[in-house]
Formats: structure tokens, sequence, C-alpha cells
């Protein structure tokens, strides 16, 4: 249920600046704004413009002139809500910002939830659910590939995958209503083998979309690289040299928790986000397990765990630091790479191929010197498949539409197992609409008011 | 001289928000947008549109989508800076913006300088200087007051006052040059008490103007209001007393020096700067002593001093210390208001008025419950005389005005004078020319590329 109410909110970012734009929607947005617009023709009104015309003119409360300003119309349904859309470019002071803003709420307009334009849209069905949320991602991406698959979503990518699945399933169960129909007669209008197959397929399709979530969740939230070792091994050294061969931005992410230090680097346009770690080492003491434990706890969430050490060390040492990293990671997908740093210092050989899982590696570097920081970039870079985004495959990066896939899988899967095991139409029917309620509930067309509050509510103000 | 370069930037502040607006300029700036601009029906050209649409497209780098924008067409001469303009009103993420300057950049546009689309709008006659210099204070206006005269000045109510100085100056001197024609028959076309009469009244009016920078410093800079007392005698408490009686905004000045606290409060309007001030008396130490001469140097220059006196402490030290602020604040405009606080403790009674001007004032309050808040916020408004700006009269905020001003103001002193001891027509030619080459540097009708770095480099990106 859209109310009918006009909505208005600063859309651009917030603080002074050469512009800034005040957007309204709603039925009655052009007329609202026409109480306060005034054309420098006086006989003209701003109600009576076409639409996508842009007019330059004054916005004024009583006779006091706020500013001047140039008004863009949008008209309903061709505007971004579906609805009447004002927006208005005015001086990017704060406060003129704040006059126009409440001199529309004086007029009746009330200051929009964040993201209530995109829901505005959404319930006009000017997009689904899927691009909706792919605008907020859009709107946070920093990264090459995070802004790519952003857009593809928002331009209805990922929509027509799920579109072509429904269809496809749609379809099954059209085939299974006609049977229905002549029940008595006990015919099957679709071929066993054939609906098998239908169904076979598309359950390899949602896995092949539920796997790509694997890349999704890096693209979105970057790869997890805990760097662990000693204080002095050269880490920070080594985070700049990378960024200085890269010529990457690093930022802080906000939010983490203070104790731990975290640099995010794009590299090839992939965040990193590279989590300092205290050393490893045993011990007994109750204040340093902790912060191992810390270590470990890290080194648990972490993709890929980049071991440095200190190339000038002993070698018992290094095999020890090895060993008890590699009892910690265990033999899941984690990637170890040993680093062996200072070698400009010390040129070590260090047997430890035994200790490798196939997908781990070792090399030497020199975080100084810059000497085979390429290499470890290129191996950082390999843990990422970005053949599936180059081949401008859907990808997966949002956890409620894994979920809602891992579910519809469950569902499709049920009635591949009942197919085979011969139930009838009705309960094969059944499971299928299944499948078709979480497959809608990613494109939103099951939804509830609870589910579009918790996805508009992180939005931004303005959208 | 205008260069030919299309120029952009991104003309919303920093940072990511719902959405930014790019600006294009440039009498290319249509086709070069048409290079990277994609409108839904492919057959159609961002170039073959009208002036003043919205047109709803993609970004696209080679086959790349950027992002989903909306362009808005400016054609000139009816545009902001007088060529033409295309506005990108884009998602606001940084990355995007950053995106599609870079492309604008790589297909031949150049990043604009700070207020370059305002040096270009003044340069093709869309504005005069003084409206340019008003742009950049509306944009920066922060209170009322400030903005009412911001948007006073840019929509041209101190050029037109202008302009009607100088019509009456050419008034003057095409009488003059028809007596130069005629020299030799020695006859005076114009009544000499008539033109004295005219000098005059226009003198009175630059007068009237170079009075009115009073108010307009207060207007832009605020009211400077040093408070001197001592640590505990309620600074905090009497600020935050005024910050909640007024609903105020207070705010930090950026650009202060660092040991200085100031707190901006507005009162109706106006920015009241209030300078906190070490505690004064007479000591003999190194150290203490520059803490004085800091005291004495803000006292210096602030409009109004306000003495704060623990009305608990004995009456010798109170008039001690009002004597030692009156030594240094002498016989200026300065007012002082000397606040007897903590009358919720003790009630004073304090017969000082012998040691007070006729600007002075004394009074009792309580920070702490209140009492008399309003009449210490009344004497402080009454010190600015806002009947001026009420009555909608032209006021002076600019440093450079005031002083074209006020050469002005002395060249043509020198004609009213010559003309009094009767000096030749062509001397009094070139006296009143002086004036008007004065009165053209404000607006601009004289300047050099000197000035116009000078006024526009304080501009913010994008306007």
């Amino acid at each position: 249920m859209i109310e009918n109410s006009v909505i208005c909110a600063i859309s651009t970012p917030q603080g002074n600046g050469a512009i800034a734009v005040i957007r309204l929607s709603g039925n009655e947005a052009l007329a609202l704004c026409n109480k306060v617009f005034r054309l420098p023709n006086k006989n003209k009104k701003l109600t009576d413009q076409l639409a996508n015309t842009i007019h330059f003119g004054t916005i004024v409360d009583n006779d006091k002139i706020i500013d001047e300003v140039v008004v863009s119309l949008f008209k309903g349904p061709h505007s971004y809500t579906g609805e009447d859309v004002v927006e208005i470019s005015c001086h990017g002071s704060e406060y003129i910002q704040q006059q126009i803003l409440q001199l529309f709420i004086k007029n009746g307009a009330r200051i929009a939830k964040p993201g209530e334009f995109t829901m505005r849209a959404f319930l006009n069905g000017k997009m689904d659910l899927s691009q909706a949320e792919a605008v907020a991602d859009l709107i946070a991406s920093s990264s090459a590939v995070s802004h790519k698959v952003a857009v593809q979503q928002m331009r209805g990518g990922f929509s027509s995958e799920i579109a072509n699945l429904r269809d496809r399933l749609l379809n099954f169960i059209s085939l299974l209503e006609l049977e229905l129909d002549f029940s008595e007669e006990d015919v099957e209008f679709a071929d066993r083998k054939q609906l098998n197959d239908l169904l076979n397929n598309i359950q390899n399709l949602i896995q092949k979309l539920l796997k790509s979530f694997d890349l999704g969740n890096v693209i979105k939230n970057g790869v997890p690289v805990a760097i662990v070792g000693h204080t002095n091994v050269g880490k920070s050294t080594l985070l700049n040299r990378i960024l200085n061969e890269e010529k990457a931005i690093v930022s802080d992410i906000a939010g983490t928790t203070r104790d731990v230090i975290e640099d995010v680097i794009n590299i090839e346009g992939v965040a990193f986000r590279f989590i300092d770690t205290a050393g490893i080492r045993e011990t007994t003491d109750v204040i340093e397990s902790i912060g191992v434990e810390r270590t470990y706890d890290r080194i648990a969430k972490a993709s890929i765990v980049l071991l440095l050490i200190d190339a000038t060390e002993g070698q018992d040492e290094m095999i020890k630091a090895i060993r008890t990293v590699k009892d910690k990671i265990g033999d899941g997908n984690k990637k170890l790479i040993v680093v062996l740093n200072k070698i400009d210092k010390a040129s070590t050989e260090l047997d430890i191929q035994n200790l490798l899982n196939k997908q781990d590696i070792i090399m030497k570097i020199s975080a100084k010197t810059g000497e085979n920081i390429d290499r470890l970039v290129n191996e950082l870079l390999s843990f990422v498949n970005l053949s599936a985004l180059n081949q401008n495959e859907v990808i997966v990066t949002n956890a409620r539409h894994y979920e809602a896939l891992e579910k519809a899988s469950v569902a499709l899967q049920r009635a591949i197992d009942g197919l085979n095991s011969g139930i009838t139409g009705d309960f094969l029917a059944q499971d299928i609409r299944e499948t078709l309620h979480y497959l809608g509930e990613i494109t939103g067309e099951i939804t509830t008011d609870e589910v579009l509050g918790n996805i508009f509510k992180n939005f931004c103000i303005g959208k």
C-alpha cells in the first residue's frame, strides 16, 4: 500500500557545495511545489509545464526569496518513483537546503524515510525488489567489481535470470495442471523423462547461482586477509608496498571493532581487507592467550591467511610458526600464503612443502626493496575467480537472495525426488509452487511489510 | 578572455549520497557528453534534443555501463554560464562520481577551477562581479541575515545602486563635455549650483553605503563578543543558557587559532562569535602576562566586551576588574556589558555608573536559573542595527567593495572641492572619471585577471 502523501528529502550528500538537490515525490508534488515556486513570467505556472522540462525561478516564502533555483519536472508514471517528481537544484548552502526543506514541510510535504523514493518505485512497479536492492549496492559501491555487479543487477540482469527460472517452472505447472484436469482419464501430457530433465536443469541453474555467492560475497564485502606475524616482521611496510605498486586506494572500514586494524586495498577492482593480528605463539599467560585467541578468531574469519616470517630467523622457529598456523587453519578452503620477508638481508632455503596443502604457497619477498611483491599480488588475486564476472554471468551478492535460493533449491529437490518416486501431480505441483514462492521473494512478487522495512531502512535518505 | 575548453566538476557536496550532480560547461559540452551518453532509443542523439529538457539514459565507457543517469540540457546564452551546460545527475557513489568525471576528462573536458563556472557567467555578461561574489556569499551563508543580504546582492540590489550612481555621474560628465566642446565660447550649460547639489547627493549616497559596512561586516562575519572573567565565573553555563533560550545553533568556526575558544550562536538570524578569554588581573609572572596580553588582544578585536563577574565576590574586587577592563577598552565604539552572575546566590548592589560610558551597561543575571538572560540577549541584539536590513536598504558586506567605495569617495570629494574652487571642466571631468573607475571595479566593468583570480579562488569547486 502506497500512501498518498508528498515526500521530500535532500538527495545530495550532506554539507555545503556548489549546488544541492531537494527531491519531492507524490501525486500532489507539482501542486505543492507550485505554491512556493515563482517562474520569471508571473502569468505562467509550474503546474502547466510539460514533463521532463527544466525551469529557472525563485523559491519564495510568502514574499521572501529563499533562493534562485532550477526545477526539474517529471510526471508519473515516467519518473523514478512512478509518481510526479520535482527536483529542486538550489545553491548548496546547508542553511538554504534546510530552509527549502522546512518550507515544503510547512506546505504539506513530509520528510521521506530512508529509501522511501526507491520503495515507492518498487511498489509502483518501476523496478523489482532485487533491482531496488541493487540501487543501494550501487551507491555503496567503491570498487570496479562491486560497481559492475550492482549495475548489472540494477539493470535487471539478476531479475531476468530469476524470471527465466520462474517461466520454466510455470510452464511445468501448467502441464501438470492439464493432467490434473483430465485426472480421471489417467493421461500423462508431460513426458516424465522430459519433466525430470527440466527440473534438474533448473536445479543446476539454482546451484550455479548459489555457488556464485562465494564470489558475490567477496565482491561485496572484500576478501578478508589475515596477516599473521611478529610485530617487527614488516607488516606495515608490506601493506604500503602493495599500496604503492598498485596505486590503490586504502581506507578504513567503518564499524570494525576498535582493536582490529584493518586496511582495505583495492587491487584490480577487488577490495582486499587486510586484518592485522597479534603474533602467534603458544602461551600460558592469561592476557596474552586472549590476544592469541583473537588472532585465531580472525584467522577463522579470513579467506586468506598471510603468514609473514622474518627470513633472518632460525629455521626451527619458522617451521614452528608455520605448523602452529597450519594447525589452526585446518583443512578448509582457506589459502595459506607463507611469505619469507627481508630476503634482502638473508637468503633462507626452507623446505616445508610437506606442511602445505595444494592451494597453499610459499614465497620469498622483500617488502623493503619490492622484490616479488608483484608475485604476491598475483597470488592474492588468483584467489578471486573473476572469470564469471568477466563473462557477465549473474552473481548473487545478497545474503537475502542466497537464503531464498537455498530454500527454493530444497523445495525443488523435493519435487525432483517426488517425480522420481512417482508421487501424484498435485503433490508435485505443491513443491513447484513452493519453489516459485521463494524465487518470488527475491524479486518481490512475494513480500511483507517487514521484509520491505528491513531492506529499505539501510538506504540513504533521499534515495 | 574566455577560453574555449569544456570544463567539468562535481557540483554537489563531497561524499556518498542518493544522487550527485556533475556539471559540464562550454560550447562543445553537448557534443562531448553525447560521446558517452546513450538515450534508450538508440536512434536518438543528445545533441538533437531541445534546451531545458531532461533525458534519462546511460553513461557508457565504450560498452561498459558506468551508471544510469538523468541529463539536464541548457543551451547558451540561456544557461548559468551563458554557454551550453549539461548537468548529469548520477547515483551518489563517490566511485561513480569519479568514474564519470574521469570519463569526461578522457573525452576532452578539463577539471574546472574553483568558481570557474561563475567566472564564465561573469565574463559572458550573465551577471556583474558583485553578483558573482554574492553567489559565494550565498553558499557560505549560515544565518538568516547573511542569507538575506547575499540574496539581495545576487539579485542585483547592490549592482543597481551602483548603476544608479554611475548613471548620474555619466550624465554629469556629458554636460561637462558639452561645455568643453564649446569651450572657446565660454558657456556653462550646467548650472554650477545644480552640479554641486548633484555631486553632494552622490557623495551622500556613497557615504551611506560606506557606513552600511559596519552592519555588513557584522552580518558576514558575526559580532565578536569577548567574554572576560575568571575561570569559574560561569562562562560556559551562560553560553549554554543563551543557546537554550534562543534555540540557536552553535558551531565552531574553522580557522580560528587553536588557543582561542570560539562559539558561534545565531540570535534572531545574527551570528554572535563568543570568544572566551583568559582571566584578567595584573601580574608580574612572564607566562601569565602573555595570557593577559592575548586577552587584551581579543578585547581589542571584539565589538562587545562581556565582563562576567561573580556576584558573590567582594565589591572592591569587582570594581577593580571593571576598572582594568574599562582601561583597556578605551573610549572607542566598543560596548561594555558588565554582567553580575550568580544573583541566585548573592544580591549585590554595585554603583559603578560613573565608571561606564553611555553605550555601556551593567546588569544582574543568573546563568543557572536563567534570570534576566532575555534582557542580556536584547542588549546584545541592540548592538546590531537591523533596521536598514529590514527596510531592504543596500548593505555593503564585501571589503573589496568598501575599499573601492572609499577611493570613489575621495575622488568625488576632489571633484566637489574643485567645483567649489572653480577648476576647469576638464580637470573636473578627470576626477569624475576616476570616481566612475572605482565604482566600475565593484561591478566589474573595470577589472584585471589578478582581481578575478583573487575573487574566484575562494569559490567552491563546481560553482
